[in-house]
C-alpha cells in the first residue's frame, strides 16, 4: 500500500476484533517495520514479543480485560529494557518504543489489518507485574504497549481531528504561510 | 512509495544537506502525515512549525550549529504544549511527538527526501530557550525535535542493525517460533 494511503487509513480500533487467525508471516512483517524505526544512539533496546493466537493474547486479556485483548487472535507486545536504555547519557526509552509502535500500526494498516496502541491498562504496578510475568520478562523490562492485530468486528469509530491550520504554522508559531 | 519500501529506505541523515529548496507543498504533505499520527486521548497537542528556507532554518542553526541545520533549506519543528498535555490523567507528550516525528521521517523518505530526528542539541536550557524564542513560542511549549528535510549532500551512512531474531520473540520473551 502507498505510504500516504496507510497514514490516512490508520486508526485506533478500540472495539472488538474478529477471531480469525493472523498469519505469523504477517506479524513478522509488522514487527520488522517496528524494528526499523529510529532509536536514540541506534541502541535498539526495544524488544518485541509476537503473540500468535487467542491463548497467548488472552494471557494479557485475563489481566486487563479490554475489548481488544479479550477478542484479538494476535498481538505484538513492545518492551523496553531499562538497563539498556540507561546506558547512555540521554534516555530515549519513550521515543524509541513510540516510533516502533507508530511504524507497526502503519504496517498493520498497510497489510489490511487494524490495530490499537494499548498502553494505559498496563500502567498500574499490579497489571504491569502480571503482564511481565505472563510474557516471561524480568522486572528490568517495561511493557510499554500492546498492539492487538486483526480484522475488525464491525466498523471502528474514527475520532475527529483538528484542522491542518490549527496545528501547523510557518516560520514562527501561529504564523500562516 | 510503498509503505514497506519507505520503512526500509528511511535513515537518519547526519551529514550535510544540499541547498536546494524544498517546495512548501512537500513540507505540508510531510506535516500532514505527522498530524495523522495517533495521540493519547486524541488530544492532538503537538504543533508543527514549517521552516521554509535557509534563513528560517539558519535561525536554529545559529543556536546549535549542527551539520543539518547549517545546511538544510527546510525543516519542520515539532513542539509540544505542556499545558495541553497536562490536562489529562496520563501525560502522553513523549509518545505523541515521537509518533508524529516517525511518521514525518517516513513521509520525507516516501517523497524522495532525507531527514534526521534532531533533538539532543536542544536539550540544554539555553539552547531550548533560544530556539523557542526564534520560533516565537512561549515557555509553555517544548521544542522536542527538529526534522531537517532535503536532498543529501553525498551518501549518508546507514547504521548497523541487530538481527530480527535478536529483538523478536514468540509467546514469551526469549522464545523462538
Amino acid at each position: 500500500m502507498d505510504y500516504f494511503e496507510a497514514v490516512e487509513k490508520r486508526y485506533s480500533h478500540k472495539e472488538r476484533f474478529l477471531p480469525d487467525a493472523v498469519p505469523v508471516s504477517v506479524l513478522e512483517q509488522i514487527a520488522d517495520a517496528g524494528l526499523r524505526a529510529p532509536t536514540g544512539y541506534n541502541t535498539q533496546c526495544v524488544s518485541l514479543v509476537i503473540l500468535r493466537n487467542r491463548d497467548e493474547v488472552q494471557k494479557l486479556g485475563d489481566i486487563v480485560g479490554t475489548n481488544a485483548l479479550t477478542s484479538a487472535s494476535a498481538a505484538i507486545a513492545v518492551l523496553t529494557d531499562s538497563e539498556c536504555h540507561r546506558a547512555k547519557k540521554y534516555n530515549f526509552e519513550m521515543e524509541d518504543y513510540s516510533a516502533a509502535a507508530a511504524q507497526m500500526m502503519l504496517a498493520a494498516t498497510a497489510l489490511g489489518y487494524v490495530s490499537l496502541w494499548l498502553d494505559s491498562p498496563f500502567f498500574d504496578d499490579d497489571s504491569q507485574a502480571a503482564a511481565l510475568k505472563a510474557l516471561g520478562a524480568s522486572d528490568r523490562y517495561n511493557l510499554r504497549v500492546v498492539l492487538p492485530v486483526g480484522l475488525p468486528d464491525g466498523e471502528g469509530s474514527r475520532r475527529s481531528k483538528l484542522s491542518f491550520d490549527e496545528r501547523v504554522s510557518y516560520g514562527t508559531l501561529g504564523s500562516s504561510n
